[in-house]
């Protein structure tokens, strides 16, 4: 872990592009899927999954999804339902609607604003299942509009077709559609250029592994993706107010996540740097995922002195952090300066695991810096935007001149006269 | 020109990846930029433009750009800023506020939206300097409040460092705060990364030739990047009440654009298809772009017959046009069922010129189907998002159980802690 002044620290950590080896594997399966469609995805499931399936057994049935209501704890089906309710509400309040100007001489100018038609959710098998993610990607969606959710998820390995149970719950609490027991590259491909069994999207979502990101990148132009999730990051940005206990504990809810993941402390206060510093060794040592949350502090972590809060913005605003705590005697002082943050988090009692499940906002945050041009996943990723331009004939008459000087200059003289030959002839019959 | 069913056409024109030597030369001229800065840029601008220049004589100047209102055609002018002030007022109407939801539990949870901080623009040289295209791409970063708006653009080729003056004229209106004399691959490199004379950028946008596209694609992710435009495209879906004389000149105000385009004609009326067919060669006879235009009808062309206008749309929605014309009794009766296309152009004043150039929406639109899933530019692009989170204790005490279950179901029990710690201490001192 780095500890000492910001101006000596800097977090880098490589984008994941695949070995060239991975690059080919991946757009081998792509290319197959493509042309054989549904024969091609169920012979690569059979070889990675080691699960036989028939074209019939790709979707999963409303037989098994209500089995796995039967089989989930009703103290997590509370916590879901509670947490899904948190989300919609908060993504009810990004909708937006088309909308028109109209002026006297009966010109029209305006944005249609509408749903995608079809979006494809990726979900992670094994540990990776997370449902806390499957609402993230999919409220988005169903708010925005879009009626067709397809849903793709390995089936566990081995032979057998089933998918876990709280995956299964969290889908159908959420929203989703569709759901198919296929997994990878191979299922990536299928929802980009559809096979018999699974009509093409116009987006996928979700995060997976490296072939699945790879696979996103390949069949990215064919249909829209979300971006490609980095390693997680906090920064906290404390002064002498703070607890050194609660920052101690966020910044360690970040690096259980992942040996990649990067905790940061930015302060003014050499006295929170130390006690935080203690506080981590002793919390850390208590944890299941001790190695992991270790691994991470020691590679990525830091304790960044700063003169005062204000310099500390400026830190905060160049690692433009995937979260961002803001622990200090008065929060809302700084909001205003702070430019360049996923979520930022206001107070003691704003601990990083409240947005990760339950307030209400996409934990889905731009990572690795790209908080400088990337937001949230949110209601705007499941829309798509036409302008609208109804002219009056009163109105060209007006304007011809202007475009037809434009567009002239500009050494397109078939434009100029589109409008010109609606001058001559009068009514348009 | 393929005149038929609907069902006999497909629009296809591949994407452009380069070929391998071109994706090499774009890779080496990127990194060089990257490790050497200014001193790679003027080299291969010196190189590519056969223009000597210093670090000094980078930055175009302010005397330069009054040069240049000297050199321009006042019926240029009025025309550029009466098309200015439209683009401004529609984009307005955009724009967005951050926004809260306060709770009485003292609970605050909302979205900051800001202005991406610095923006580059990239505007080609020669004849495809088009001063509409500085507008489109400036102004909507100028209306979401971004301060930093670098434009780059090479020099006229020869020795000779001047830039178009009409190009100086239109950034200057639309805004733009710094114009760079260089352009290619270097130009974006310079722009992602940054040099000594011009410092990096958050977004790039702005079309150019397959150096330019590949660079683009190149830095994406160090930066964010607009769309890659694809080659321009018009649909026009009409009754017997269209004109064929004005289906058929916008028709060929996008063929004139580029061998590549296409124009389509989609419609009920056999004896429009026929009309249209005859105003068609008739009038792209007299055009001064008549090459281009007749090679883009012959190849990406076509006249497509449907049942009904009902019919037509679908086949519209398939299409995903990038521009669409509806020249019908009742444009509006269609509308909402026209889920798919960059602009709408309703009924036979709305020639697409007129969007092109002077309304006011953007005239950079979703090209090669991707209006499935993409918008015309607009203020958003020039924006980014943060969540706000503010919990309450009252607010944490309610809800840690479920934000605890939830985390320890994913097995991620330093989520659990970073709640439960703040439930044993009382107050945050």
């Amino acid at each position: 872990m780095y500890i000492g002044l910001a101006s000596g620290f800097r977090l880098e950590r490589e984008s994941e592009y695949g070995t060239p080896e991975q690059n080919a594997a991946v757009a081998t399966i792509v290319e197959a899927v493509r042309r054989e469609g549904d024969d091609a995805l169920l012979r690569y499931t059979a070889s990675f999954d080691k699960v036989e399936l028939t074209p019939e057994r790709l979707r999963v049935t409303q037989e098994e999804i209500q089995a796995a209501y039967g089989f989930v704890e009703q103290d997590f089906l509370v916590a879901l339902r509670q947490a899904a309710a948190n989300i919609r509400a908060f993504h009810e309040k990004q909708k937006r609607n088309s909308w028109m100007d109209v002026s006297p001489d009966g010109t029209m100018l305006g944005m249609v604003i509408r749903p995608l038609r079809r979006v494809g959710l990726y979900v992670p098998g094994g540990k990776a299942a997370y449902p806390s993610s499957v609402l993230m990607n999919a409220i988005p969606a169903k708010v925005a509009g879009v009626p067709e959710i397809a849903m793709v998820t390995p089936p566990a390995t081995g032979g057998r077709e089933g998918i876990d149970p709280y995956i299964l719950v969290a889908a159908a609490e959420a929203g989703v559609t569709e759901i198919y027991r296929v997994g990878g590259a191979q299922a990536v491909a299928a929802l980009a250029y559809g096979t018999a069994s699974i009509p093409a999207v116009d987006k996928i979502c979700g995060p997976g592994n490296i072939y699945v990101a790879l696979a996103k990148r390949a069949v990215f132009g064919a249909v829209d993706i979300d971006s490609i999730a980095g390693p997680s990051e906090i920064a906290v940005l404390a002064d002498d107010s703070a607890d050194p206990r609660y920052v101690a504990a966020d910044m360690l809810s970040q690096a259980e996540h992942d040996e990649m993941a990067s905790a940061v402390l930015v302060t003014p206060s050499e006295k929170l740097a130390r006690e935080v510093e203690a506080e981590l060794k002793r919390q850390v040592a208590l944890l299941p995922r001790r190695e992991i949350a270790e691994k991470s502090l020691e590679q990525y972590g830091a304790i960044l002195l700063v003169d005062d809060v204000n310099a500390g913005v400026d830190v905060i605003n160049k690692l433009a952090p995937e979260h961002l705590e803001v622990m200090t005697e008065d929060p809302l002082e700084l909001l205003g300066r702070i430019e360049t943050a996923g979520a930022i988090f206001l107070g003691p009692y704003s601990s990083e695991p409240v947005g990760d499940y339950f307030a209400g906002p996409n934990h889905i945050l731009p990572t690795n810096g790209t908080a400088r041009f990337s937001s949230p996943l949110n209601v705007d990723d499941f829309l798509k935007k036409s302008s609208l331009i109804r002219y009056s004939k009163e109105a060209l008459l007006r304007d011809a001149s202007g475009i037809a000087t434009l567009a002239r200059h500009e050494g397109l003289e078939g434009h100029a006269r589109a409008v010109e030959i609606r001058l001559e002839g009068g009514e348009s019959q």
